[in-house]
């Protein structure tokens, strides 16, 4: 398989999030880096000894730069890539894709007209256990896949933000980043186009003002079903179900309780800044998550065929059948988010073989909108008219 | 409180499950039955000294009847339970109440017409900590109730079956049998009328022809929403979920596997009738079931108000809340089912006292009428407007 030489747009948390599977995989060499903060630039050239950009027009004209992982804020997302795409860069794009539908679509739009790959991830679809249950539903073995129940708490509404992460006119709140996850997840592992969705988000915080929680009925093409439930209110915690693994595969402590909300409590405005930028590459004694044990996830997943239930942990897969039980094992992971290099690598000599890619990457968005579009307005949504109306508006 | 002269309708299966709480509960005499099988009638005389009798009317004029529980199979139970009310007797009818809503609505009729007492039980909205859970919600303590997460994976449908009960035309399957307990539980909580139901049910068994899954998300007229998951198709178990408690709050063995299916595989057509009512009263060798060291429960089931989520056990309620993780303690059955007496019990005194009564199993009624026809029509369905095309049928 091809190598790649990446540029890295955006020295941030999503940056170390991947950071170690970057460092060492060895189809991957950073070679360049845009960013803000000098102090980022530096160590990146240090520890890569690539080149450190003061514009992401630098990162673009560096001829050693094949593809970009552009790892910024959402609103920046969609300008960023059009921008590498039409430099000729194939590009991998951290979720949500961008903050509306009418931008993916324009992405997407511009990896086709450009030729070049563009690919949505990490996101939790490119999970190992989802890849092995898509491909056990795949082979037909357990009968059709009928229903999908998957739902996921955790504390995401009090983790350090900042203030757009919780605005829902930019693509705040757990309906993009949270839902985009669990959209990708479900999608994967039916592998039916998307009929419809018919959701209730909700916004319990009036210090935290965006939507936090939903709950969402997903109907497929093919006949099945999905619900989708998630709260980032930091109340129950799922991870007790999946054997209180984190959703980044690291063992967790049970006995911990509502720590988010106790550290934001010390925090405020600025702090609450400060302490999210304090996560990101650059900052002296920040060190990347050690290798986790465990494969990461997202909470909860019980995908029923007609002839099996598959309960999709971190360490495998729980098969009930008409006659028996049995565990489908899924070796610990050898790099954390390798399976996102190793598609992009792949799918830049074969493109067809991309899952991810910008036309899944809108769909996903699409079904995101359809989700917050449902809940506004008490109605059933059909993600594809989403699409249709913002291509429209486009041409 | 008022004590019950209670004639039973109906000695078989559904008799022996609420046996154990009509045998010992105080307020409870058991004064006659019918049945069409004299070796019930004879056992029944012998064991509460109360009348046998062969005919229904029979027992409708018996002066000592104050009352009647209906425990018959489902299409029988709205001309019996009307027969009842115009005879002067109140009725406690099981779930499902009847087998259209139209049944419903013409039984909930009779007995605003009679001026007598209707009430459909047992069901797991009678479960203690259901109680416990909906008061502790309608307290206000954790701020306004905003999401419901409930699911139930067990093995209904491969236990013993009547045909009828397989058949979705006569109230068979999982929605009428099934969701009426999840419908109950989850409207009980959550205290606001249903909005909207919209959901997809399963028939993925040719040999067990009706529906046997189902997935819905309920909206309500507070702002409220429900996802509520169910399949009877023996694979995964959600037992494991509240501590290996069975339904009926027996202690399980988590070792087991497959044993509905394997037993019912060795029987068929006539031998699976007769397995059926080999579970009935009055024959030979078989015995209620022990009391049970739990409450009954319905599967996984987290209330999400704003301030905490309630995670309802059949052990007690861990509320998760935005400071601390507590376990309210729920005492352990006395005596099973005893809920179910005491409401019908204090009603007789005060009808204001009654959550489960005629127009409240009508709106159950009409939910699970709205599930199945969502699935069908493939829209979101407002069970109100069942309720209104059927009562405008009747008049």
């Amino acid at each position: 398989m091809k190598s790649v030489n990446l540029g890295i747009v955006g020295l941030g948390r999503g940056f170390m999030l991947t950071l170690p599977a970057l460092r060492s995989h060895p189809l991957v060499r950073l070679v360049g880096a845009f960013d803000l903060r000098p102090e980022a630039l530096a160590q990146f050239a240090e520890e890569f000894g690539g080149r450190g950009h003061k514009t992401l027009e630098s990162l673009l004209t560096d001829p050693k730069v094949e593809a970009v992982y552009i790892a910024t804020p959402h609103g920046a997302h969609a300008e960023q890539a059009i921008a590498a795409l039409r430099a000729g860069r194939h590009v991998l794009v951290e979720k949500p894709m961008a903050t509306t539908v009418s931008d993916c679509a324009r992405m997407a739009q511009a990896a086709e007209k450009a030729g070049q790959l563009l690919m949505v991830g990490p996101s939790h679809g490119f999970d190992e256990p989802v890849r092995v249950a898509a491909d056990l539903v795949a082979s037909g073995r357990y009968g059709p896949v009928r229903q999908v129940t998957t739902f996921n708490f955790t504390d995401f509404m009090y983790r350090p933000r900042r203030p757009e992460e919780l605005d829902d006119q930019k693509g705040g709140g757990v309906v993009y980043s949270q839902a985009a996850h669990q959209i990708d997840v479900v999608r994967r592992i039916i592998g039916q186009p998307v009929a419809s969705v018919r959701a209730v988000t909700g916004n319990w915080d009036k210090a935290r003002p965006s939507a936090g929680a939903y709950t969402a009925l997903m109907t497929f093409k093919g006949g099945a079903a999905a619900s989708l439930t998630y709260s980032g209110y930091a109340h129950y915690d799922s991870d007790e179900l999946v054997g209180w693994i984190s959703e980044l595969g690291q063992k967790k402590d049970s006995s911990r309780y509502g720590e988010a909300r106790k550290a934001l409590t010390a925090l405020s405005g600025e702090k609450e800044i400060r302490a999210k930028l304090s996560r990101t590459y650059g900052v002296p004694g920040q060190v990347p998550a050690s290798q986790p044990p465990h494969h990461e996830h997202f909470g909860f997943l019980l995908v029923s065929c007609e002839h099996a239930d598959l309960k999709v942990l971190p360490t495998g897969i729980e098969v009930f059948s008409d006659k028996i039980r049995e565990t489908v094992e899924v070796a610990p992971p050898a790099l954390p988010r390798a399976s996102v290099i190793e598609e992009f690598a792949e799918a830049l000599s074969d493109p067809h073989r991309a899952v991810h890619d910008g036309r899944w990457g809108l769909d996903t968005m699409a079904c995101c909108a359809a989700l917050a579009r449902s809940s506004e307005v008490g109605a059933e949504i059909d993600p594809h008219l989403i699409i249709q109306e913002e291509t429209e508006k486009l041409t």
